[in-house]
């Protein structure tokens, strides 16, 4: 195979590849990952880089026209056939480092308890013991497993204690370097003890857990000190994931088509332990001290956490492989614990609504008041529980990717230079904005969008279904599919362009919203309950702490309840992963939620279509649900 | 790293090696297993070869001297220097597929009941079952798994059923296949129930179970068919491990020194996995449709099947890593099974009483009758069981290999060519004898030997104490160490030379008897009861089967106790892992036994030594002990 080198700019990284290749492939191999939301079809224009130096093949596609005209081309399609310079401008990347981290979650104990286990007793999934065995002698010959049983067993109630094989291997040396004093950690399931590790000597550090939430746009990892509760370090980032399409649909198909579950669960597995490593390295401890991970992600994460194929999620009738997965090793899925430790998953209920959501409903603790209440996850999917400590019901409906930046001209994550805060001046339609970290803006983050889109009402300038008014006003101009509105102009803007938001923005950014309203709508309903019974909503995922509820409600994306029945409880299936962590007794908890929730899959009859259809104006077709909305 | 090739003959096999390794090691890269008694150390002289062509360096060492003449040299201590030609002996290459199968297991179904099972109920370790799944629809969505469990539990009792990842992986595609017919494998244990395999459509073969005895000496394998409790298939061979030493005692040494526990735990997989592969073939069944196997050998042999260091059993206090041991899957040891499948192994009492002996006294129900039941199992160590349903004692004495040929100068195996049975007039001191397979003979195996030694002491030839009298007939002849014993004349073996038996082969002889006598006397008075008190003596070994009780009993290596309480049990090892793959109740039960029998340590004070050095006489010292014995 003939091989050609690419060097990509302006990073100036140089790799050897294959000739015939794709510019996406190649700057993957190079460690680069570049934006690919339809997962390299040549479809979602996100990919685009330019060639400066070489020839390739290819590369035409859905290329905004203005990169066009300055000669890029899409990185999915052009296939490598010289030697290559490539730039791939910094916004056209997927940058690493930057994910939002929950800062609420700053140490969950306070005030000398445990806050986040509510009721729960404090009953770790693993524990460390040290131990002084009695010397064998000819007389005393028990074995040296039998010699550990006998001291463990005045520590704790061993009831289905087992030992794996591999740590039984290193019993033998260790008993007899620590002359006869170790420390055992155990992973204390309920389904049973095993013995995890045996180290020489007496220890003093904690065990620990890791809580895992893999989402699929970002992943987020906490190292947990398993005797006192506190996290003790925590990291995030995007999942690599993203370089195979943006969202669980396209993943399914790459895994699908491309005989890729094997490779989506080891980019995410590399996304997860460099996290892990990270962690280990700053607090100076090897990943053999930890012995057990819960893991909290949807159903299709879940699966391609565990390498199970996806594939049946997303063709009808909509079959996940299990609702409860089964414990699996370490070192048998290639994560960076100790390779005998335990890797939970929280069950999942449905194909749309997965172990994130039970995760969430459980430290959300919905099913333990008598108050009404709704939990809405807003991602690419919108994912919402209503119910009560009697009953629970929870359903999915496909947002898009819009509230992520997803399928909007200069849609972008919540990073720096994502504009959050839009404000319009109502008479001289001057527009205000706000960037996370202050920086130049280089595109419009989720919050934004919806500040953005009830700003944009209320100064008149587009109309009750999204339509752009006729203003001869100088932030409108014409794009290539029909009016834009400028938010910020190139002279101001981080990337040489003004930064817009297009009709058909609002039309996605509408159907966004509306698809999340008529989920909730189609909940009451069948529930026969109006609104108002609402006793608390909580809002989670990263997104959620940019959420601003005055205007979620004014373009009727969230019930018009007063704000003061709104919470947000940031990410609740990292949270919710970390009170498995410390209690037994919430893990099964947690698959008592999994099994009892009734799932309402949206789309069986018309009723959600309708419900959908009315809220595809704003805020709503019917204005009466929403009284406090000026119209 | 310089190459040579070697060529050896007369097989004419050639193999590339690497400069400077041993032939020994060349010979075993080959594909050729040469004897080698003391584990390559250059001590026992069995690894003779003959250089034909080419360089070697070394090769000196303990070579008998006709041999020497003749120009061998010693395998394990000669370097490859040059490109080479070498002959091998037949006599002293470990042949394959010659080892004793015990005929009487053929079919241990009889009268319409299995006779193995005894009051034990059939529950076997696996089982499969064929199910039909009603396919879901939209609002019948329960996930693949969950549907699955469902319909089982219709079929059986699932308390803590679960599932590997492995399988859960394999399962949305194979439900669909078989349009929602399927046949499940369940690994069926006293720890819970597993799902090993699940397969489309619906299919009749039975669950099979794997029954493996893993012998220092030899391995056997036998097929069971799970429903019928059939023996399908048996297949035994030596236990490649003896390339690097023949006794556990070399083998520890082995495993210690060179790093060596993984690498003789590879040697016998690759032994066992040789086997399945054969009956797999020969039954036209793949490994996949094994979901269990049972394992039962002497302790070493056990830890070093799980690649678990055998170092501390031959150091003092000799403590074995476990005694019960840890369900493995068979992935994780390489067994030729299904991957997924579990391999239990029986659990041993002491670092020398093993699984073998508990599988022993099992399947022999020792311990489940009023009767006093001595059970010896005669191999390179003297294992031995005495007791009843109220209690059990157990020991071990290091009879050395003599019974198995070891340390006697023409002493072999019970293979084609060996002399097992042996007569000598009285009169003429003329010898007849017998070989295996009735070709010429080419060595004695154990039997012969004892024959040999009874009917040495009947015509006078030895004395009491095993010392050649100074007879002047033509049998007798002076070697190298002292006076010997002609058994065949060179004329008429297989070999070309005398086939004799030495002074010293008779010491060796008596020392081996005496430790198995010595260990039966120390049991009977720890109990305080007399020889008499035998009710039953059960011998076991492939030995067993050609032990003649007259002749043992003549030179007091077994107790002087009427013909009819005597009864020749075969591989009781392989056949109590048959019983367990069976019955769960068997392996509980087998537990249990293992954990209730008392370990007499002979080391432990002088009384063992004098019992002994007492039983150094033919037949021993008190011949009271001996009424029937004419002195
Ligand atoms: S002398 Fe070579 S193996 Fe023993
Ligand atoms: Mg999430
Ligand atoms: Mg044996």
């Amino acid at each position: 195979m003939e091989k050609y080198s690419v060097v990509f700019l302006p990073d100036d990284i140089k790799v050897e590849v294959d000739a015939g290749i794709s510019l996406l492939e190649a700057a993957r191999q190079a460690g680069i990952h570049v934006k690919s939301t339809c997962g390299g079809k040549g479809t979602c224009g996100k990919c685009t880089v330019k060639v400066t130096e070489g020839k390739i093949s290819g590369g035409q596609g859905n290329i905004p026209k203005d990169l066009k005209e300055q000669g890029y081309i899409l990185a999915c399609n052009a296939m490598v056939e010289s030697d290559l310079s490539v730039e791939i401008p910094m916004e056209f990347r997927l940058h690493e480092h930057q994910v939002f981290l929950d800062d609420q979650q700053e140490g969950i104990v306070s005030e000398g308890k445990l806050d986040i286990l509510g009721d729960f007793p404090l009953n770790a999934l693993a524990k460390k013991i040290s131990l002084e065995l009695p010397p064998p002698t000819l007389t005393e010959n028990a074995s040296d497993y039998a010699r550990l049983i006998t001291e463990l067993k005045k520590h704790m109630a061993t009831e289905r204690l087992t030992v794996s094989n591999a740590v039984l291997k290193t019993l033998p040396d260790i008993l007899r370097a620590g002359d006869w004093k170790i420390t055992v950690t155990i992973a204390d399931l309920e389904e049973g003890q095993e013995i995890v590790r045996v180290t020489s000597g007496q220890d003093d550090a904690p065990a620990y857990g890791v809580a895992i939430d893999v989402g699929t746009t970002t992943i987020a990892v906490t190292l947990i000190d398993l005797s006192s509760g506190a996290v003790v370090a925590r990291q995030g980032t995007y999942n690599r994931q993203a370089d195979f399409g943006d969202d669980v649909i396209t993943r399914i198909v790459y895994a699908d088509e491309n005989n890729g579950t094997e490779k989506l669960q080891q980019v995410v597995m590399e996304t997860i332990n460099d996290l892990l490593n990270k962690i280990f390295e700053e607090q100076d401890i090897s990943m053999e001290e930890i012995p057990v991970a819960v893991v909290a992600g949807n159903t299709t994460m879940s699966q391609l956490f565990l390498g199970i194929s996806p594939k049946y999620i997303r063709l009808e009738p909509y079959i996940p492989a299990a609702s409860q997965y089964p414990i699996v090793k370490a070192k048998d899925l290639g994560l960076s614990i100790n390779p005998e430790g335990m890797v939970l998953s929280f069950p999942a209920v449905a194909s749309y609504v997965g172990g994130d959501i039970v995760s969430g409903t459980l430290v959300a603790e919905v099913a333990k008041h008598e108050e009404l209440t709704l939990f809405v996850d807003i991602g690419t999917n919108g994912e919402m529980v209503l119910g009560n400590q009697d009953w629970l019901m929870c359903c999915a409906c496909s947002a898009g990717p819009a509230f992520e930046g997803g399928g909007i001209a200069y849609g972008m994550r919540a990073m720096a230079g994502a504009i959050e805060r839009v404000a319009i001046d109502k008479e001289t339609y001057h527009v205000a904005y706000k960037t996370i970290g202050d920086t130049p803006p280089v595109g419009i983050c989720g919050s934004g969008l919806i500040d953005c889109l009830s700003k944009l009402r209320e100064a008149g300038i587009i109309d009750r279904s999204g339509k752009m008014q006729d203003l001869d006003i100088p932030g409108i101009k014409r794009g290539d599919d029909g009016p834009e509105f400028i938010l910020a102009f190139a002279a101001e803007s981080g990337i040489d362009q003004d930064i817009v938001i297009t009709e058909s923005d609002i039309k996605n950014l509408i159907r966004a919203k509306g698809a999340i309203f008529a989920g909730v709508r189609i909940m009451l309903s069948m529930a026969d309950m109006p609104i108002e019974a609402i006793d608390k909503i909580l809002i989670a995922g990263g997104f959620g702490n940019y959420l601003n509820v005055p205007d979620s409600v004014r373009i009727g994306l969230l019930p018009d309840l007063p704000a003061e029945k709104y919470e947000f409880i940031g990410n609740s299936s990292l949270k919710g992963a970390q009170l498995a962590l410390l209690s037994k007794e919430a893990f099964r908890y947690a698959e008592e939620i999994g099994r009892s929730m009734t799932y309402l899959e949206l789309s069986i009859g018309n009723a959600f279509m309708d419900e959908y259809v009315s809220a595809l104006f704003l805020p709503h077709t019917d204005f009466s649900l929403f009284p406090s909305v000026q119209i």
